[in-house]
């Protein structure tokens, strides 16, 4: 499936925290040390089977994304 | 101002594109060629006087962020 | 890709209306005559090429869902 | 109170789960078998009094609708 | 209709700016001097009739809230 | 750091509440006696030492905010 949204950031999932109903994984970005933060539900964590050391995709829908400058 | 947000992201602008209310920014991440897009208010981009070349932080709250695996 | 966005709904592309940065989409839920209104970036119609009639997927983050009652 | 929410679904609540501050909320939606599910504040759930077999709207901003096309 | 929607301050509408596809509405919380910026579809802010020095409802749901200190 | 969010609200902290891994927030805005309510990560919450009586940024990105009218 192709998806409108614009930002899919490649990575590996470097931490999985299970809450109880909320889950916080975090994913380092390819090319670079950032790190992207992820606050889902813990069934989307827990049946897509996410683990530490797995490549996966960032997903942020443009209309998300904020701007900083100095 | 230290913010809550978990996600703030090194990169340069490399392109504004105002429209009619809205515009649309993308940033280049540091340490890849891995770019981001922001759909922000045109009041915003012309506010900021966001223009490229220009080193700016991407922010995006973790409850906005989704995660895709293979 | 498997997604952590727990809202996959199927449906037909209603309705396609671009503006100058953005663009706003219709789509017909399958199974009933409910509508989704989704509104994209204008880059993002144009290259997934969305047309009326075209089967489409809306997706929506469940943090993104609010409930209403009686 | 009419809202600019373009997307207001009606449809039943099939599941209440609380959490330690979050709930999830699923609502299978009238004229199909299609399910949404909402993070919700725990707060919210309580004082709108959500159960299961309840009639509920979802409601999501058209800002937080992603398209997906095969 | 009562919503899970944590976030629902009263004001008055102080601006309302149509675009091609999108609006911005500025509105002046009640008890300050506050101005909040929301950007709705076009299509919403014509429904709703929406003009300056109208009442108005501002709702945002608290996942999309973030915060800050110095 | 300048930011593109449009909302950015003064007031206090009036509660803190920390779950699992997700947190609430309340601040009492300033000038008037509305109070908005933030779900934010726990460690966020941790990280910026959040507690009642501190004084409080709210912000909120424009796409986020809806509007309602009687």
């Amino acid at each position: 499936m192709r998806l409108s949204t614009r930002n899919q950031l490649k990575g590996t999932i470097a931490e999985v925290h299970l809450g109880a109903v909320m889950a916080t994984v975090k994913v380092r970005l390819d090319g670079g040390d950032q790190i992207v933060t992820a606050s889902i539900t813990k069934d989307a964590a827990e049946e897509l089977g996410l683990a530490e050391g797995q490549p996966a995709t960032v997903l942020v829908k443009s209309t998300e994304v904020m701007i900083g400058v100095e």
